[in-house]
């Protein structure tokens, strides 16, 4: 057994813990979490980015997604974890197993800052429903982790007016504005992003998103930032006392959460605040449970917002393009694994001076490893790159003037007739979704169809959404809209002028390859008519699709001009700042088809 | 002001009633109400076929939509209603007027058995927050109406089983089923269309609509039929006594639900049920409020009724494609009028022995009448059809084997380019609709973007539905399935096998002309895949669209041969069954498009 569940397992005893809950979580609900929160990895090996752990003294198992099996599998082997597979057949999810399994009398821990409170009511009725008692307060993993990372406090900085297009004081006047819409004295903020956004401020305290550790407490006299003050230079904190926001220190929030008054309406999000901080807020103080304002706020890109995307997009067109150059010339020819290529293009991005890091884990899948949705190369699975079927890059950047994210599927050799279908197929998809006219109110479940359409047509789909939100230098994924023929679960937001979605539909054949094209799409207003007002999409990515997997014939003409006209846009605007010799590669490359 | 209005204050008086509502409804939730019913026709003199009458001392009102104001205004004239335009700016709704008039202390009656429970429990919930009292027991329209018609009693009589497709004792047993999954002991059924299906017996009690006046109790051991003794044939009687059910008087069914044992679990919609028959069951018993198991059974033909509803499309196709001939050949040469020329059209359908009924009140529709969406010619507003612009013929026909409803807008004299783009835009919207091949789950609202994008294109919209449901000789207006973008407030029903739904895009233009095209389309199974089940439709319609209104030019290949090869089907189904001199004018009429 892993010596590191056995000492969980100690400590479980001294509190008299019957069952330990261990999430992939920081205080914060981020997608992405640092080191220091990494405690189910730590404690069960297990490195994805997704998985729940739930011990108890006889039995250990970790639920994960269809992503992570294989991983987890490997990586748990001996460690007396069972793997619990999401989703497959006959595994009891984990809510139902834990109803099951937990006894009267016996008490459930987890540290209830791991655990958004609306997931952690869920657990709170099962507790209840079989007699049991939760303890939230406890951080086991925290008791015996030996040379944990210590929390991640890197410097926090300001993203200029000139760069964000709006300033704090108008952001926090807005947002104050739909408080007191709603009748609340106070709003507390503990998305990181939504901080970040709303604050101007940006960070590197979680991977792949520059955003910093931080709460929020807002009213309509002050505004209090708990943060690690370590974090923040003097200039920064004079210019934010300059517009009325005190920082005071990060844990600090559950006691300011315990000290609201009885008489304050207090409005926050539970899908995002942890449970400990919800229930230290008294109980006769009145909770407004909403979608935190500024949610909807940052989905909507304002013009300086926008006209930032369109640099940080052709900055990086000119990379993506240039690694295109690189890979289909040098496929073959020189040792290239999917590590090296990642490095490459990484190299290729740095060369701009705007550019930050990546905005997530990059994806550089050749062969079958194409065929995995969320593929993230190891050491051990690095696979080399031949002159022969596809490579997948499902890459993209944080820029000083935005983030991107962009997949391109390229002919590494010859392909077959039904990989140039399937691709030809995809690019229709994206293209046909890319070029929607569609009445403002419309959802992305409204224009899906246009997406997979051609692969219905052939009996194909794909197991994901189409499209997801982008944040403006903040998480790569972010709400409230979708792309996604299933109607989402609770109220979909509608598409409006100004968000930013990705164009993302694929087909992938397990062990054999998979294929999936990517834009990012600002959606835009149409000439008003006297019978609605209708919205498109401006198409942000500016690199080639790979002409050598396109099959013409199978294309509409309507079809075809699109790409050609998608085409020109990237000759256009990338060739004048590539090398002559990549530029009339890059003419090719975008040759218009008859 | 009008007499009934002072009759029916009268009669308030004497009550103590404050304010009284009196709506457009059976006790059954009937889309059409018997003359029986037309209470407030009879009260306001207004005679459309949706409106709602709210009735104070001093002030009355009459809440209607869109179709009706032109003719609710001139109907109100001078009777001390006014009208009140339902969806304008500055109109109250009925209820937050309600809201704001009521007044602690008052009495605010309707007639209990014609609202339905989940409206019923809104006014509830108003008179508690004003502090006003229910009255549910008083039908005072009743008390004043002299010379009231008869409740309608024709007779009724059995669907057989080679028409139905399914034995009613197969149905009562899956409704049972349905009951004990949902742990219910009674299902109470008040829709009439749910009771016509489930024990196929057809009647005439309703416009349009081929069903009969009942209410139904099942439970796991007894049927209990709540009808008019009179309906019945002894012969009818003895077969329904054979199948274990029981007639009993029509209003018997208030004493059933007052006598229901507490400890009993009772099923029903309140959507559907009303307040009164709601209000009868004993507090103690439990109420499981779920959509009636009959709508989605219903909503799903079975092989037999789908055979049978190809039968019945072939027979109003014939009929459509003579009254197309005829209509084609005689306007401008012959007088017709909008009124005889929906007489002309019954009459085609008449020569067909299976023919019944008109399924809903013809609309033709000639110059601009055919931008009202829903009109309906009368004799002062009959209208000359002359040789020029557009017809627009929405009607429909019960045979016995079936329902139909098709729009076809006919060209009778010259059209301008603009005209022409606007049908052709309307026709590809309805055929790339039809053409739909999508993944099993799919709604309506992934869907509609097909029929509409021509038209949004153009920056053009209409404010109707694309589709509805279809009843199997019931009513031609069913749920739970629809087509619109606007993702339905309640959980949307996903497309079926089996269903009927019709496709019916279209463009008004005010006081100038529209355009609507309607085929009935039912969803069959593609060949499974192992990506999953993919599902289309089959076009049940079958008469030409006007190719006279058709401007190729605007069409893509793709387009103009889904057209090509609807009317090649249209075509080889119809022409064997024309004299000669009109199977050449539909050769002619169903050329296919270059």
């Amino acid at each position: 057994m892993r010596k590191q569940l056995q000492a969980l397992r100690d400590a479980m005893a001294r509190h008299t813990i019957d069952a330990c809950l261990i999430p992939t979580a920081d205080f914060h609900g981020s997608e992405y979490v640092g080191r220091h929160f990494a405690c189910r990895e730590y404690i069960s090996g297990f490195t994805g980015s997704a998985g729940t752990l739930l011990v108890f003294p006889q039995w250990a198992g970790l639920w994960t997604d269809g992503r992570y099996f294989l991983q987890a599998e490997e990586q748990l082997e001996g460690t007396g974890i069972r793997l619990m597979q999401m989703g497959q057949p006959g595994v009891p999810t984990l809510e139902s197993f834990l109803r099951s399994s937990l006894q009267a009398d016996q008490t459930f821990a987890f540290d209830g800052r791991c655990v958004d409170a609306r997931t952690a009511r869920r657990y709170h009725t099962i507790a209840k429903q079989v007699g049991a008692r939760i303890n939230l307060a406890l951080d086991l993993p925290g008791e015996i982790w030996m040379g944990r990372p210590p929390r991640s406090a890197q410097p926090v900085w300001a993203l200029s007016t000139q760069l964000a297009g709006e300033s704090r004081q108008d952001k926090l006047a807005r947002v104050r504005e739909a408080m007191a819409a709603e009748g609340a004295d106070q709003l507390l903020l503990t998305s990181l992003e939504d901080i970040a956004w709303l604050l101007n401020l940006r960070g590197d305290d979680v991977a792949c998103t520059p955003v910093f550790l931080a709460y929020l407490a807002l009213t309509q006299e002050s505004c209090h930032l708990f943060a690690q003050p370590s974090a923040f230079s003097p200039a920064l904190l004079d210019q934010l006392d300059e517009d009325g926001i005190f920082l005071r220190p990060y844990e600090e929030i559950y006691r300011y959460a315990n000290q609201l008054h009885p008489q304050q309406t207090v409005m926050l999000d539970t899908r995002r605040v942890n449970a400990t901080l919800l229930t230290s807020i008294p109980t006769k103080v009145k909770v407004i449970d909403r979608p935190n304002p500024t949610e909807a706020m940052k989905a909507i890109k304002n013009p300086t917002e926008q006209a930032n995307f369109r640099k940080a997009h052709l900055a990086d067109g000119i990379a993506l393009t240039r690694f295109m150059y690189w890979l289909k010339t040098n496929a073959g020819k020189a040792p290239i694994t999917e590590r090296s290529a990642a490095h490459v293009l990484e190299d290729f991005r740095r060369q701009d001076e705007t550019y930050l890091q990546p905005s997530f884990d990059p994806i550089l899948a050749a062969g079958p490893h194409s065929a995995v949705v969320h593929y993230s190369a190891t050491e051990e699975s690095d696979a080399p790159i031949q002159a022969e079927g596809f490579l997948l890059a499902d890459t993209g950047g944080h820029y000083t003037t935005g983030t991107t994210d962009c997949t391109r599927t390229y002919a590494l050799g010859p392909l077959n007739s039904q990989q140039k279908a399937c691709y030809t197929a995809v690019l229709r998809g994206n293209l046909n979704l890319a070029a929607a006219l569609f009445k403002e109110g419309c959802t992305g479940s409204n224009l899906d169809y246009l997406a997979r359409q051609p692969l219905w047509a052939m009996g194909l789909d794909f197991n994901h959404g189409t499209g997801h939100g982008v944040g403006y230098l903040l998480s790569v994924h972010e709400g409230p809209q979708r792309i996604h023929w299933h109607a989402a679960s609770t109220r979909e937001a509608p598409l409006a002028p100004g968000m930013v979605t990705s164009d993302e539909p694929g087909v992938y054949f397990d062990g054999a390859y998979g294929i999936r094209l990517e834009n990012l799409l600002l959606c835009v207003e149409e000439e008003p008519s006297p019978f609605g007002s209708f919205l498109s999409f401006e198409t942000l990515t500016l690199t080639p699709f790979d002409l050598d997997a396109v099959e013409p014939t199978l294309m509409s003409p309507q079809e075809r001009a699109l790409l050609n006209t998608y085409h020109a846009r990237v000759y256009e605007a990338i060739a004048p700042h590539l090398p002559p010799e990549e530029a009339a590669w890059l003419r090719e490359a975008t040759r218009p088809l008859p």
